[in-house]
């Protein structure tokens, strides 16, 4: 082996042994020695790794799943005893250690369970209903724009994964062969799908003989896997995730463009409608794009925490270059001969979930939108004891059903915890950890005073809020949550956005977590250069090695000052296209 | 290599040019004398695998992929010639060459495209609505049962695929095996979910420390992957199929032994409700049931056309087998130290679209029940030339259009097809073929008369309705043809079902397509006999190889008559424990 192919075979084992050491964390009865052989085995492989490549393991990567070191509870600012006990409460700031952040609020919020095949994890039912919630409205939306939902197979034969060069480059290194069934060894290797263009376009070109045949437009619900070596992490990179992938082919040019935009627009409204996230629509560029693709569109989000740009999803424009490869092809219906198909690809993944909780995720655990959260209200009986003697009792629980039953008739997804074995301190905090968007708080003197008492989770407020209108004004707090957490995400980013022209500018907001307007002459090589000359060798704050710039789009809507003479790049000496937006990013 | 392993080989090899002739033939832009090459190196490969194995290749197996003389046209009973030339129809009937008739209905109703993967196959949108209807339908049910939806990993490692020795026996052998990714071989191969018992039970062991942890009720839908060596035949027996796989845990057996049966009911409606299909409850033997289960229980129908008997879905419960293996306990809240907790599993997939058409496709094409038709009601217009000079033809459409906006307002999914380039005939054939529930057709004469020509799908009865109430008796006509579609199938089988206690009549009546509730003791060995017993070497009239029977299942409603002395195998001296539904399957 080269000492590249030894350093590939280490990075494969490092994630492995990642992967057991945080499923062991995780893991409440695993013994205490077992963690620790794993924690030291995972150490010296990391030791070996710089000694071969010279590097550190994870060099250039940010969330790592594991920080070795048990984080101790010097900053907990207040939090009772009881908290550290039942190790409910997150135990780390997000700013402190951001990346143990992240681990402690996917896994304590009941979002991801930890597996035994590295980059691998169970979505738990916590997670997989905010998916659910996006699939609903997506599939509605694509639906009305004439998409059918399908289902091709897994299994790409080596032949077509192929066929279309420049994509194949793209996706080899991380594709997974399935080489033997039971006993048997196949006759050839099959590959697992990390897209399904390759698997789709054959058939298409069956079904297309005429112009009569177009548009397809197609969609499915499915998973992928992309055998990633570097640091996987829980929605953001793993070996397998789910997402919906379109894939439309047009008789004209025009038709196909206008629907990439239009898909983008939906995309656009996921983050902003749903996720609460303001996004920025723009093209890739020629770097960043799609292989295989003419053009790719993309939503960027911001993650305040560490100023990193989060891709949210992409709208790809093909071109022809498949439907020349797969020969989708018809007669000019006004003469001229055999004509190739226009197509788009587009895809929207459970990546999402991530960005939701990197970007609207405290100190004291997961905050969800309510348009996606499986629980949007959480009704706690307070101020009564659990004991069952305590007539108060009763009655407090008698009125917190009769609210709940009919906050959930109004289409309110609200949920009671009644539960009288465990206190009520302890409910707060669990639905604060799980993000559960208000609490209704009603105890005997609430009770004497017709009211509630409503908790707003992402901003911590209290009100006071009367019987006499609480449906209606639970839907309208809601719906004022949903806008007060996008515009909070809306001031961070706007106030770490900034146009730049000067190499040292841009240098030096980049490390204060702006992402940059920069004019740039589009090209491949000066990209590469900029992201070289903007690796920062020490650590910032939030823990995170720094990797250079990479360019997150060209927006769509240029800033409103002239282009300047000069690329960004202070050694290009080609003229600026555009403004790009660039950023450290995932 | 032995025999038994070349044999193996050579079966799979079998598989993968069967799908590629398959997929030729349904290619109408592939050359004659590639399908012809196809066809005749896959002949060689089954003559070798005589040779080989003295037995013919998918000896007791019904629906071949490919029958490879190419159907004559002299069965056509008054079909027109344009219908053979744009090859639009059925060619053959469903009687005449079954097999042959089922591959031509998947795929010219658009349902199935083959695919170069060796049985993988797309399931096209008119398909796949089918499943989304019965997805929609069934996860509102098991949601108010307390079910949540989740998902887990599609990899399984060696070592939880092992855990349970009984499981694992019977999956090993179907099991894809990655063992590769890019360019590096992994260190260990990693398995595919053949099913999910042992990616989830690891984690369903960290959940539960206390009875308080239980119950846990999680379903996902996702594609698994069986890498079988028979006959790949499209929604009956493929290599990856999708399916709803529930997983719940129970601190007291009687709860998850309510639960099996709570789920079988679904399972039941799902036939009954939606497929307009009767369906058997039923345990299955010592025999059939799931690897792993105390016990397992089934849905099964009977296929008119051969007499088959198919299981519908399963429902198990898994008793403590799994807890056991996997530590799924807690502390027994009443004393007495760990106890493990009570599982189920249970499964329902795309195979319910293989049963459907199956059963109700006729000569004609495939029949769709209407609660899972995408288009339920298809208006044609009539009567009227596609010249755009002809004014009859404007008035006639524009009424079809408000017919369609009326029925589509009151929630019927009806769809208008005024396609000038085509005639109202090649309409009928396609809508026809693609099995819509009912046709409406609208001309110059009905204009006049107030009035639309209703044609029903299944029947063929034509209807004259008037306007005034169309869109109730639109409705109402469509129950009615549900129905009626459930009431013809199961006067089918009621004819074909009997109550046999002599072995003679088992054999015969086994032959005239019977299926047989016969005196069983129960033993595995004794129902190895009755099948070898009833296996006949020539073939019967719809061209299957007369496989011998196999025990459906033990229906839940037992006969109304004494349980008579002896099994129904006359060789065997056991009590009778039961009535067993015995028949060929699938």
């Amino acid at each position: 082996m080269t000492g590249k192919t030894k350093g590939d075979a280490l990075e494969t084992e490092i994630a492995s042994q990642e992967s057991l050491v945080q499923m062991l964390k995780s893991d409440p009865s695993s013994p205490q020695e077992e963690k620790e052989a794993a924690i030291e085995k995972l150490e010296e492989l990391k030791t070996n790794y710089k000694k071969l490549t010279g590097e550190e393991y994870g060099e250039g990567e940010m969330v790592k799943n594991v920080t070795v070191k048990e984080s101790t509870t010097s900053n907990m600012k207040g939090r009772g005893d009881m908290k550290k006990q039942t190790k409910l409460g997150i135990e780390v700031t997000k700013a402190e250690n951001y990346s143990e952040w992240y681990t402690e609020v996917i896994t304590k919020a009941e979002m991801i369970e930890y597996y035994d095949v590295s980059g691998c994890y169970v979505l738990r039912p916590w997670a997989y209903a905010i998916w659910e919630f996006i699939q609903e409205w997506f599939d509605e939306k694509i639906k009305k724009l004439g998409v059918k939902n399908c289902y091709f197979p897994i299994f790409v034969s080596q032949g077509a994964l192929e066929r279309e060069k420049t994509h194949m480059t793209d996706f080899a290194p991380e594709v997974a062969w399935v080489t033997r069934a039971g006993q048997s060894d196949l006759a050839e290797a099959i590959a697992i799908r990390p897209t399904s263009e390759t698997v789709m376009y054959p058939s298409y070109a069956k079904w297309v003989q005429s112009h009569r045949d177009l548009p397809i437009k197609l969609n499915q619900w499915c998973n992928v896997v992309r055998w990633e070596f570097k640091h996987p992490t829980p929605f953001l990179r793993t070996r397998e995730f789910l997402w919906q992938e379109g894939h439309t082919a047009f008789q004209h040019k025009s038709e196909a463009e206008e629907e990439v935009f239009k898909i983008l627009d939906l995309y656009t409204q996921v983050y902003t409608d749903l996720l609460a996230i303001p996004v920025i629509k723009g093209r890739k560029t020629e770097k960043e794009k799609f292989a295989g693709a003419d053009f790719t569109t993309t939503v960027e989000a911001y993650v305040p925490i560490n100023g990193r740009g989060i891709q949210g999803a992409t709208s790809h424009h093909l071109g022809q270059n498949f439907s020349k490869m797969f020969n989708i092809s018809f007669e000019d219906p006004s003469g001229g001969g055999k004509v190739y198909a226009w197509q788009n690809s587009w895809g929207l993944s459970t990546r999402t979930i991530g960005a939701l909780v990197m970007i609207h995720g405290d100190d004291s655990g997961l905050v969800l939108p309510p348009r996606l959260a499986a629980t949007q209200i959480i009704i706690i009986p307070v101020g009564v004891t659990n004991h069952s003697k305590d007539e108060g009792r009763a009655v407090v629980i008698e009125k917190a059903k009769v609210i709940n039953d009919m906050l959930v008739d109004a289409g309110i997804r609200a949920e009671i915890d009644a539960r009288d074995n465990i206190s009520c301190g302890w409910k707060f905090n669990h639905w604060e950890l799980k993000g559960v968007p208000m609490r209704i708080e009603i105890g005997p003197k609430d009770l004497a005073n017709n009211q509630v008492i409503c908790v707003i989770r992402y901003s911590g407020e209290k009100r006071v809020v009367s019987y006499a209108d609480l449906t209606v004004k639970c839907k309208d707090m809601l719906d004022e949550i949903h806008h007060g957490m996008y515009n909070r995400i809306l001031a961070a980013r706007e106030s770490h956005k900034k146009i730049v022209t000067a190499w040292n500018d841009f240098r030096e907001f980049l490390d204060r977590k702006y992402i940059l307007l920069a004019p740039f002459c589009g090209h491949i090589e000066c990209e590469e250069e900029i992201r070289k000359e903007s690796v920062r060798d020490d650590k910032n704050d939030a823990g995170a090695p720094a990797m250079g710039a990479k360019s997150l789009c060209i927006p769509l809507e240029q800033p409103d000052v002239a282009l300047p003479d000069d690329c960004i790049n202070k050694n290009c000496s080609e003229k600026p296209k555009f403004f790009a937006l660039f950023g450290r990013s995932y």
